[in-house]
């Protein structure tokens, strides 16, 4: 784990997103699944996830986080889950937003495997990231 | 959580696979990355995440994991990761094995992440499962 | 960590429940807070707990849990929580129960706390116990 | 999880009690129980619990902690447990003092329970709060 | 993590042992330190690390363990911890005998360094395991 | 766990070492072990330890670290495992860095007790610490 101690602390914003590949009929019920409401099952995960980010990755610095945010979008062909997470620290968030992604995914397939077993998580990525020494970033399309 | 014990203690056996798109030259020196060789802190990475899974996955059962595996091999477009999860338990160990997965994706992209921040985890599924009383299930292609 | 080794493995069940003192007024809306649905975040908060109350008290078995339930019911003065936890185990599950319970409530509390900061968790007991070599054991009132 | 990386990091205190309700027989040999020191036990679980409370309280923000200091107090009808919890943080630590609180109680449970099953935990409350924007909070009775 | 699911869930126990190197005079007041009795805080140190073991060793199966027991005896130079820790599971209980003695006796240390900083642990070892496939061992002297 | 919040946060720097006795035969080989490479296991065991310190050492305050490095030697008798630690904190981190010792040293073992059960992980101690209010200190041999 590099030392980080030389840098200053600034406040870090990351977001990241991910499709979770569903079919329509599921899509229209993930409020109401057997197992309750994926959506609620869905946020929890990745707030919880993205807090302990360090432990996911070996390699990451513990950060104190500011804010985790987890939204959800229909769109063609699933839905799209984003997180962005808020850090005053000495090194980004990006890996705590995209864990917050692929948790909240994971917690959302836990929900609808019973319906849709086959059901993928595709496209998890980095969408921006800002307040570091080394710049911001955007993804670009 | 819903109710297991009435469920046989049976030996499962579940599979998940995911491709992390990455370009050729970051693909080449995966065991050779400022940070160290990826491969082995993705591969721990994704068997300390299945072994947790139920802190991951809200409503996941623990499951007490005999076996965690993780392979890796080069595909056109980027690096295919796969993990085998067995378990002897009364519900199966699907969860595991796609947690198991995304913690070795996202380990992986921690530690490219400096050469190439832009890298994507896709294609995040079940690839087959075994051992359970609904009976076995594989990927159709 | 006293050796239940020679102990059987048998079929467990648990209930504990407890009080959140409450106003009407934060009664009627707990579904929706500034902070989202209090229930949906209890119940998971709960289910989690249980799973690793064998990290919260220092003495108890680790046990592999087959069910946790979270159930509410509005009360002459706040809500009442119940937790119902089932597990095949050496051991019984009374902790888990009681840890479910404490954990849905105090988490309850942090969404409740912007409106209410004086609310008060209260009557948190085990009311039942079943499965075990000592006999069972109901709260007699 | 609420963004407040716009709040000034400050001096927090928080204060939270409850009464465990024990009889008088048990209440006088907490400290040598057949588990052992009740009081040693569960001083550690209710400091334990409070470095994790972000753990246990889904969207409580991760804090760092200057001191947990838990205290005993017989009462007329059972024992006391206070906590005190201080943070130099953009947040307060009520949930921090509060799950301290609730830990011990029920790691003291553990170590009674074998022999007074019944014991209850009442009275789980935030005493006081100091530090943050919105001013200073003490119970009024 | 190499498949255990062919072995036999059979009755294991596993003990080991370390010495803390002390001075005379600290360790004769080992059980009132300015922070507290340090054999309670290095007993339960112990029995929660033995807990956790699959999370502190990379590659060791999570194993539902039976029985933690710490004990402690002073000796010529030091203060002996001896951990003993009983699982019915397909693999040994060793790197939990040998966790529990680390985590006990880097929770001493943690007691003590204030009067003796350069306090060494030293000799941590496993002495003996039984109740596996490959026969039982004893450390020979 | 004691106050802190009056001290100053400053930049702190610890190091610990161990020995874990070895065959010449075990040395030679511990980058090709049936389970893999030992070091790469032992390196991530230690980094993610010193991570998690406080969850090991019950009084130990919850520190941010912004390095751990682990670092290897071979010597006559064995493997020398060293650790150092940076945090920005109230508190030193020699926890940290005797925590981070440890978890490498035992999940050394762990990759080596099919071939030489008997290794022994001997002299673990802090070596230096620096940034203190109380001054640096430096083992003196």
């Amino acid at each position: 784990m590099v030392d980080v101690s030389a840098k200053p602390v600034t406040r870090r914003v990351a977001e990241a997103s991910c499709l979770v590949r569903l079919a329509p009929a599921t899509l229209d019920r993930l409020d109401r699944l057997p197992k309750g409401d994926a959506f609620a099952v869905a946020r929890i995960a990745g707030v919880q996830a993205a807090k302990r980010t360090s432990e996911w990755i070996p390699l990451a610095h513990p950060l104190p986080l500011d804010q985790v945010e987890i939204g959800f979008a229909g769109r063609e062909g699933g839905l799209e889950i984003r997180a962005r997470v808020v850090a005053t620290a000495r090194t980004g968030a990006e890996m705590e937003a995209l864990t917050a992604c692929a948790a909240a995914a994971l917690a959302l397939y836990d929900m609808v495997k019973a319906v849709e077993r086959g059901a993928v998580v595709t496209e998890l990525r980095l969408e921006s990231k800002s307040g570091g020494a080394r710049g911001d970033w955007t993804r670009d399309e």
